[in-house]
C-alpha cells in the first residue's frame, strides 16, 4: 500500500479522490461502532474513519490498533459534516473513509504522549528521543535547522566559496586542556585530538590559495557544561583571502539577511549597527548587548567622585567606577520590590545596590541625603530621571559594574515588556582588545585567539602597552547572544612571533606547537580573515527556543551523557590494550 | 589595492580596462629590463608586465619579487602582439601593463614547484600540503568535491529530505574492534566511540518519524590502512521510511544522473543495470564488477568433470569449480607472456593456471591432450573460442576461482584496451546473501550489517538454512568500485532477535548492546531503509584520480599519520591524568 499523499497535505481539493496514507495513530475514538483515528505523519494530522457502512474487514483490523501503531490506509477523501469540522486542524474540513488498512507495526503505550507542549521530564525525553522527535515542534525545529544550513550553503556557493572538509582526527592544541583525546592503535602512546575549531586548517587552506572556504563543521570541547554548551557543537566556518574586515562584514550581513528572509520571512535592515567593544561594555554592560531596547548605563564618576557617598568616592579612587541604570517607571515599586533586586545583583558580584526613586517630584532613598542639590541636579540631567523613575547605582570595578548593571538592564527590560520577542536585532561588536591580562596566570591571554591580527596602527604597542592593542576582531550579536565571531588573521611570521611572545610562549614552545604554521607563513601567505557562526545557537534563536538541546537531534545532557545510547560507557580491557592505554582510577580517598 | 578581477577571468573583452589583481607569482622573467610575471590565483594565470615605459617605481619593487610572493597589482589590460600570444594559456591573448604593485607577503623558495604534473614525493606533498593545494589540479578536485556535495544536497532537499547531524561522540559498537575511543574527563573510566557510520542514529530518526533523512557524515575506522582507506572518511548517508527497495533505487539513480550531469556534463542512461550477487560473482568474479567491458567468466564444471585433467575432476569432486576466461585475441601471446600470468594469478590464490591457445585452427597447450574431441568441441562452443583466443582455466574453491579470474579479467581487459576511461558505468548488485559463514569463528556473520532485512520469502530459513537467506541489500558499483551500499532494515523486534540469534548473540548480549534499539522497535517503528555513498571514492572517480588522498584536503598517510601537523603525537601526562588514563606501553620484547 504505497503512500499517495501526506496526511497534512490533504485539503478540500482532494475531495472525491482515493488516497493511500502511511503514518502513526495519534488517537483513536470509538463512537457507537464508528472508529475515528487521527493519523499523523511528519506533515501533519488527518482524521480517517472506519465505518461498518464502507470499511468492511478494515474496521475489525482497525479496532485492534492503538496510539503510535504504524498503519497504511486507503480510502476516499470526503467533506466533513458542517458540525464536525475541526477548525484547529488544517485538514479539519475533510476526513478519509477507509476501505483498506494494513498494520505495518504495533506499538506499546509510549512513556509520554506525542504532542507539543506536554510537560515531560527532559531526561525521559532524551532517553526516548526517538519518541520525542515525533512531536511536531521537534520535527519543525530540525527542518528549520536543515533549511538554515541550506541557506548558508546556497549563499556561500553563490559567492564562490568552496566547501572543504577538514580533519576531525587532528593534533592536540596548546589550549589542549579542553581537547578530547583519541588514542591510536597504530601509534603507541600517541594521541589525536578532536578539533575545538578548524581554525588552523582553514588558515592553511588560505595559505593553500583556496581564497574562499566554508564548512559546516563539528567542533568539540571537553569542559564542564553549562545549560548552553554541548561537548560537540556545530559552527559555520568561513575564511577568505584578500578581503578586509570592511569587505567581509557586509557580505556576512547579506548572508544573515538571506537567512532571516528564507527561514522567517523577515527582511532585515542593512547595514547592521556597529558598536565598539568599549561602547558595548560602557552602555550595556555586555559584549553581546541586547539592542532590542535602550536603557543604557550612565557614567557617574565625575558627578559622584566628591559626593558624600563614601563608597562611591573610594571605589573611584581605586580606579573603579560608578554607573546608573535608569529603570523608567519603576519609581513606584515598593521597598520590597526594590530590595529584591539586591540578591539578584549579588549573583553578578554586587556588594550592594544603591537606589534613588523619583517620587512626588523629589529624589528619595537612603543615599539622597549625601548628595548636594547640585549633584542631584547633575544626576537628574545626566540620567534623564523623571517622575516615577528608579535609578540603580553600581559602584565597583569596571567588570563588576558592567556585569551587575548589564544583568539588571536585561532583567528589568524584560519585566517592563521592553523586549519585542518577534524582533531580530543584529549588531557587530568591533574593536575588541587583542589581549586581556590574566591576573591568576600573571600574563596576557588572547581575547579572541592567538592568530588574531592587531590593528595596523596598534602593532607598535606590542613593545610598550600590549593591553592597549585593538584587534581586527568582531562578534556578531543577536538579541543578546553572540551568534558569530571572527577576525582578520596574522599572516606574517614576525607579527605572529610577537603575538606568541606577548602570550608568554618562548620561541622554543611556539616552534614546537606551531612550527608548521610559522613555516607556512614564509611561503607566500595571503592576507586573510574569517568568521564562524554558532549554528546551534542561531537555530535556537530562529526557532524561538531557549535551550540548545532542542535544536540538536541527539544532544547530550548537561553532564555530557547520551541517555539514549548510554554513552560514554565502559569498554572491554582488550580494546584498551590494543590502544596502549589503561584506565587510571583515582583512589577513592581522592574523590569528592 | 582591492581586487577587481580574477587572473584567469581576464579575456580580450577587458582590453582597455584598468584592473587590480591579487595573487601569487608563478614565474618571473627579465627580458632586457622588461619584467614578465605570470600571476596566479585560484582561477588561473595571467601575464603581467613591468616596463620602464609605464611602470615607474613599480618595476623596482617587482624586481625584488620571487616565485610564490603574494602581490597586488594594478594596470591596463592590453592585447598581446600576435607573435607573443600564448596559446597554452586561456588568458594568452592579453597581458596587463602594471603601474602599481604592492607586495603583500614574501615567500621562500618552495620545496617543490607549484604546477600540475610535477613529480614530487607524496610525503613531501603532504608535509607541505598548503603548497600542494596551490596546484591547479588540487584546487579543481576540491572544487569538484564541493560541487558534488552541493548536487547531493540540492537533489535531496528537493525530495524533501531533512539534513540532520548525528553525534560524533557516541557509544562503542559491538564490532568495536575498529572503534576509535575517546576517554571522558567527566566520566572516569568511561569512553565515547567515534562512529563507524551513523547507522543506528539514522534508524532511530526513522523511528522518530523523520521519514526522509540525509547527512554528509564523517565516519571513522581504526584499522590497518590500505591504499584506498582513510581513518576518517565521508559518506552521504540516506534513510527513508515507507519506501521499498524498488522505490528507493530509482530515486538514487536520478540522484546519480544529476551528479554526473552537473559535475561532468554526462547524461546517464536510466535505469541502471541490476545484477544479482550470484550473477556478479559468477560472470565477473566480483561483487563490484567493472561493466564497461564484457569478457565474462564461463562455467566448465559439467564439461570438464570427467575430463582427463585430474585436478579439474578432483576440484569438482570437492565442491569447487572450474571456470574459463576467454582472453580474446591473446592466443598469439608468447609462452613467456602466458607464463607471466602465473605469478599474478598466484597473488589471488591460484595454485596454477591452465590455458589453451586457439592457433592455426587448433586447440594448443599442455592440457589439451587430456580432453576428448567432444570435450574440446563443448569448450569451444561454450566459450565462443575462435582463432587467436586464449582460454585461461581456474580450478579451485568458488572464492579462489572468482578472485583469480576476476582479477585476470580486469588485468587483461585493461591490457587489451577494452576499458573506456571516459565511461561511467553504474550498476546495482542486488540479492546479497544475508549471512556468510565465518570458518574461523565457526559462526555466521552479517554480510552487510546486523540490521539488514531479509527477503520476506526467506525469513523462514532462519530456522533451517540461514546461509541461504537473501538480503534486501544492494550495492551501487561504478567502473569496478563500490560507491554505495544499503539495505532495507529490520523494523520488527522478533525479526531483529532472530537475526541476533543467527549471529550467535545471546539474548543477554543482544539486550546489553542493542537494548535501546530493540526497545525502540516496539514503539511504532515504520518500515525503513536507506543507502550510503562513499563521497571520497565517488569524487576520486569523477575526478579521474586513482588515490583517495587526492580528494581530501588534509589526508592521512597509509600509516594514519598527519604529516603536516605531526599527529598523532604524545601529550602531557597532566592531560592524560585528567582523562583518567595512562599509557600502557608494551614491553620491548613483545614488540616486533
Amino acid at each position: 500500500m504505497k503512500r499517495s499523499h501526506h496526511c497534512g497535505a490533504l485539503t478540500p481539493a482532494h475531495i472525491g479522490e482515493t488516497v493511500t496514507l502511511n503514518g502513526w495513530v495519534q488517537t483513536r475514538r470509538d463512537l457507537g461502532g464508528v472508529l475515528f483515528i487521527d493519523l499523523r505523519d511528519r506533515s501533519g494530522i488527518v482524521q480517517v474513519v472506519f465505518n461498518p457502512a464502507y470499511s468492511g474487514e478494515a474496521l475489525q483490523i482497525a479496532d485492534r490498533v492503538r496510539s503510535e501503531y504504524v498503519i497504511a490506509v486507503t480510502g476516499k477523501v470526503v467533506k466533513r459534516d458542517e458540525e464536525t469540522v475541526n477548525k484547529n486542524l488544517p485538514t479539519g474540513e475533510i476526513e478519509v473513509q477507509i476501505t483498506e488498512i494494513e498494520v505495518l507495526n504495533a506499538a506499546k503505550t509510549p512513556p509520554f504522549f506525542i504532542e507539543d507542549g506536554v510537560e515531560v521530564d527532559e531526561s525521559l525525553r532524551l532517553k526516548y528521543r526517538y519518541l520525542d522527535l515525533r512531536r511536531p515542534e521537534m520535527f519543525e525545529t530540525l527542518k528549520l535547522r536543515s533549511k538554515a544550513s541550506k541557506v548558508f550553503r546556497d549563499y556561500l556557493d553563490g559567492e564562490e566559496f568552496v566547501e572543504v572538509e577538514t580533519p576531525i582526527l587532528t593534533k592536540s592544541s596548546p589550549e589542549g586542556a579542553r581537547d578530547y583525546l583519541v588514542p591510536s592503535r597504530v601509534h603507541e602512546g600517541e594521541f589525536f585530538a578532536l578539533p575545538q575549531s578548524p581554525q588552523i586548517y582553514k588558515q592553511l587552506l588560505m595559505v593553500g590559495g583556496l581564497e574562499r572556504y566554508y564548512q559546516i563543521a563539528r567542533c568539540f570541547r571537553d569542559e564542564d557544561l553549562r545549560a548552553d554548551r554541548q561537548p560537540e557543537f556545530t559552527q559555520v566556518d568561513i575564511e577568505t583571502s584578500f578581503l578586509q574586515q570592511d569587505d567581509l562584514l557586509p557580505m556576512m550581513e547579506e548572508l544573515m539577511a538571506k537567512l532571516l528572509r528564507e527561514t522567517k520571512g523577515i527582511e532585515l535592515e542593512l547595514p547592521f549597527q556597529r558598536i565598539t567593544y568599549a561602547d558595548a561594555m560602557g552602555k550595556y554592560g555586555s559584549d553581546k548587548p541586547d539592542l532590542r531596547f535602550g536603557m543604557e548605563l550612565v557614567e557617574m564618576n565625575d558627578i559622584v567622585a566628591n559626593s558624600g557617598v563614601k563608597v562611591f568616592a573610594s571605589v573611584i579612587e581605586k580606579g573603579g567606577e560608578v554607573k546608573v541604570l535608569n529603570a523608567k517607571g519603576c519609581g513606584t515599586w515598593s521597598r520590597k520590590e526594590i530590595d529584591d533586586l539586591g540578591p539578584f545583583a549579588a549573583r553578578y558580584g554586587a556588594k550592594g545596590l544603591a537606589w534613588i526613586q523619583v517620587k512626588d517630584g523629589e529624589f528619595k532613598g537612603p543615599i539622597v541625603k549625601f548628595f548636594t542639590p547640585e549633584e542631584i541636579e547633575a544626576v537628574k540631567e545626566r540620567t534623564g530621571a523623571e517622575e516615577g523613575d528608579l535609578l540603580l547605582f553600581s559602584a565597583d570595578t569596571k567588570k563588576v559594574v558592567a556585569d551587575v548593571l548589564g544583568a539588571l538592564r536585561l532583567k528589568i527590560g524584560r519585566q517592563l515588556g521592553l523586549i519585542d520577542d518577534s524582533k531580530f536585532k543584529f549588531a557587530w561588536v568591533v574593536d575588541f582588545p587583542l589581549l586581556g591580562y590574566d591576573e591568576d596566570a600573571k600574563r596576557y591571554v588572547a581575547e579572541h585567539h592567538p592568530f588574531t591580527r592587531p590593528k595596523d596602527e596598534d602593532v607598535h604597542l606590542f613593545d610598550t602597552d600590549p593591553g592597549a592593542i585593538r584587534a581586527q576582531a568582531y562578534d556578531l550579536v543577536l538579541n543578546g547572544y553572540e551568534v558569530g565571531g571572527g577576525s582578520m588573521r596574522i599572516y606574517k611570521r614576525d607579527v605572529q612571533e610577537k603575538m606568541f611572545a606577548a602570550l608568554g610562549l618562548s620561541t622554543e614552545v611556539a616552534n614546537e606547537k606551531f612550527g608548521y604554521l610559522l613555516e607556512a607563513f614564509e611561503y607566500g601567505t595571503p592576507p586573510h580573515g574569517g568568521i564562524a557562526f554558532g549554528l546551534d545557537r542561531l537555530v535556537m534563536l530562529l526557532a524561538g527556543r531557549t535551550n540548545l538541546r532542542e535544536t540538536i537531534a541527539f544532544p547530550k545532557t548537561a553532564s555530557a551523557t547520551d541517555l539514549l545510547m548510554n554513552a560514554p560507557s565502559e569498554v572491554d580491557n582488550s580494546q584498551l590494550e590494543q590502544l596502549h592505554i589503561r584506565v587510571a582510577r583515582k583512589p577513592v580517598a581522592e574523590k569528592k
